[in-house]
């Protein structure tokens, strides 16, 4: 037994549906909010719960190295550490390692490294990847530890990367075990741009058997076709009955682009991230908030939303706020990007129930055109 | 006709009532969170009157620097800009240009002054403060515009400077005219630590004839001891019928003091300041989280707080955000804070109303003594 998951409609290969985890059900497509360090940047538990997430996210790098995997667990686990009772997936830190620990040394048996907070020394293997996430914070899905294979990488290095990782993910199955509908593993898909590596990388966890399939080493460079290559060569190898997740990804386009190609899940920085620079997410992309356009603009950034972020502020505050320097206008703007991203996967969700996605996903690539166009003209 | 003020008991020269305002009841004694820039930083407008807070402060200074108050009158005024609907009382912006602007010059006309943002130039005089404040951000109560006599003063200098003041009161007064139960005007009572200057001040604005009555120039380094000798010397001179209003303080001790000689309403930064840096008022004074004691304390700061940030998070959490530098720490101790503040006037006005107030100040007074002494032994 593992997390229930139906699929309640399909509109080509887009699909949406539900994950039945313990702790909720998550609605897909979702959009996981990033919980890096145990908290969903700048905004509380209440206020991401109030966009409509069923599901975030926390990392294994960050969280083992402060404030320490073993004492989240005395303090009673993440989800009672955060004050956040729904579903947690835990990112299992290899993404992390690779982009922000200092020196580290790569081997079957794991990856040693040095904490980029302070100096330390640390060893982070299949097994205690997995202890941290799924026995210590307490995980609902955990991911499978896996070496981020660098971009762009030869074909014979990207190869012996990803078969490492699928070494890795046979380890993480057993050290999971067998944990019924209380907790879920999920595998990483790796093989960089090669789509045979892909496909080699999907039938070995298939084979190996998950909860979930995740595709990982995308975001990292490769640009918006690529990623489509990536997707169209990978998800066809997924299992339809399962959750497929791609990792890190990304902008409003991405995302409909993505669940185009079967992809249920996803995670990004982008909505907190921008919005603590002063940036508002919007169907046609970001908007600078800083802009001095925005000084008189009594216009919020979306009457007819339900966040009060989007709702019932003008843009002419929070243009002085961003101005200002004052942590209100971060606070705000990451609320209302998360509830953009919410609202995001709502109407793609509803898109696909009524057979139209096709429609909301050429109306989306619409307007970023038209948006990128405007930009283009007016630098 | 101005708003009305009522006083429900008294226990010795202490009281409690309710000032009604046009948007709303004022209950006295009352603190009023600063929102200087046009937020309680850190915290939305839902959030600060969830912790029961009835008005909030703006200011002057900063506002007519940035966004400008012709900007915000455009926009609406200040309660629309900031969605905030409830009771707003403005400074005046004298103590701003004293402790914050660049260059400045003094005349009885006003003070020419260079702005702390961007150097450029600005000339506040009492008609131009009222302007800004009644008819630009539509304050509820707005303050005449004083000098904030430097301290310590010679008696001389701070008898020059509270004539000054007078002179301007009767200017502010003038121009506010006559605005009936819509709005207020506060004047202040300046002169220093000296005993008959504030008298002297009293008297002048009791015979020009105010909404309310503030003492001023005080919480500029003169202690515990010389504040409670000035409120001592000039509380008895104001008259009894409206609100008494000490700006700029204070500590809980220093407002359950200065309630005792007769005061019903208090600004102040401690909250939101020391909640940014990460220290929880109590009772007993400031803890601060940063400390490695609380990195496993799994006990909230106020299980039975209302407040979410009191009661819904450990101890070692909020420990844990101050030491990653995460926003959400700010945040929830900002909000603990302005709870903290609003709980304390609360149980000052129901110990005033059970004739209990001698009992409730002996408790913090005892407290504060006996944190200070733990605090002493340990360095």
């Amino acid at each position: 037994m593992t997390f229930p998951f139906t699929i309640h409609a399909t509109d080509g290969a887009a699909r949406s549906g539900a994950l039945e985890t313990a702790r909720g059900t998550i609605r897909t497509p979702a959009f996981m909010p990033v919980g890096t360090a145990a908290t969903v940047k700048a905004l509380t538990p209440g206020q991401v719960k109030g966009t409509g997430a069923d599901i975030i996210l926390g990392n294994t790098y960050h969280l083992m190295l402060r404030p320490g995997a073993e004492r989240v667990a005395r303090l009673g686990g993440l989800h009672a550490f955060m004050n956040w009772d729904g579903p947690i997936l835990t990112d299992s830190g290899g993404f992390q390692v690779w982009s922000l620990a200092g020196l580290r040394k790569l081997t079957e048996e794991g990856v040693r490294f040095q904490s980029h907070i302070d100096g330390s020394t640390h060893m982070l293997t299949p097994e205690r990847a997995i202890e941290i996430q799924a026995d210590l914070l307490g995980a609902d899905i955990s991911m499978q530890l896996d070496e981020c294979t660098a971009f762009p990488a030869e074909e014979k290095t990207a190869a012996e990367s990803m078969r490492l990782s699928l070494r890795w993910a046979e380890r993480c199955r057993t050290a999971f075990g067998e944990r019924g509908d209380a907790q879920a593993l999920f595998g990483i898909v790796q093989g960089s741009t090669y789509p045979h590596l892909r496909q080699e990388s999907a039938e070995g966890l298939k084979a190996i058997g998950f909860d979930g399939y995740a595709v990982g080493g995308l975001a990292v460079g490769e640009g918006f076709e690529a990623m489509c290559a990536v997707l169209d060569a990978t998800t066809p190898h997924l299992p339809a009955s399962r959750p497929r997740y791609l990792m890190g990804v990304g902008r409003p386009i991405d995302i409909a682009e993505a669940v185009a190609r079967g992809i249920d899940m996803f995670d990004c920085v982008i909505p907190t991230r921008s919005g603590r620079h002063g940036q508002a997410w919007t169907d046609s992309g970001p908007v600078n908030l800083k802009n001095a356009r925005f000084a008189e603009d009594s216009e919020p950034l979306d009457a007819d939303s339900d966040c009060p972020a989007s709702r019932d502020y003008s843009k002419a505050y929070l243009h002085h706020l961003m101005k200002a320097g004052e942590m209100l206008g971060s606070v705000l703007l990451s609320w209302h990007n998360v509830a953009y991203y919410q609202s995001l996967t709502a109407r793609i969700r509803a898109a696909i129930a009524a057979g139209q996605f096709e429609d909301f996903r050429a109306m989306l690539a619409a307007k970023t055109a038209a948006e990128a166009a405007v930009s283009a003209s007016s630098d």
